[in-house]
């Protein structure tokens, strides 16, 4: 299965520090300025306020940056 | 492996008819508003300028939609 795992970090906080936000997300979808649904495999829901800083997907790997 | 096909849309146009704009992409990286650096894993890379629409990672399909 090719879902990501979700992290969030601050504008100071170095990437290897980015806290675990959703595992196992396979939906993305803005709901709003810097706002976003993200569904799991698994149907859980939670809503992100961030700006997406990089995504690999090869690495499931999505970086979302506190705004 | 779990990179991505990307398609764009225009706010007039059905999602089904959304035009293949990069396959097999790794890495989207953000270059500015509403502006992407998109990076397949052949190490094509591409710069579209949009909003992401919807990502849906188990589906491998990340839709833009053209401002």
């Amino acid at each position: 299965m090719c879902e990501s795992n979700v992290y969030l970090t601050t504008p100071n906080t170095l990437e290897e520090d980015a806290e675990l936000y959703l595992e196992a997300v396979d939906l993305v979808l803005p709901e709003g300025e810097d706002c976003w649904r993200l569904i799991s495999i698994f149907g859980e829901q939670k809503i992100i306020n961030g700006r997406i800083k990089s995504m690999s997907l090869v690495n499931h790997r999505i970086l979302f940056e506190r705004v």
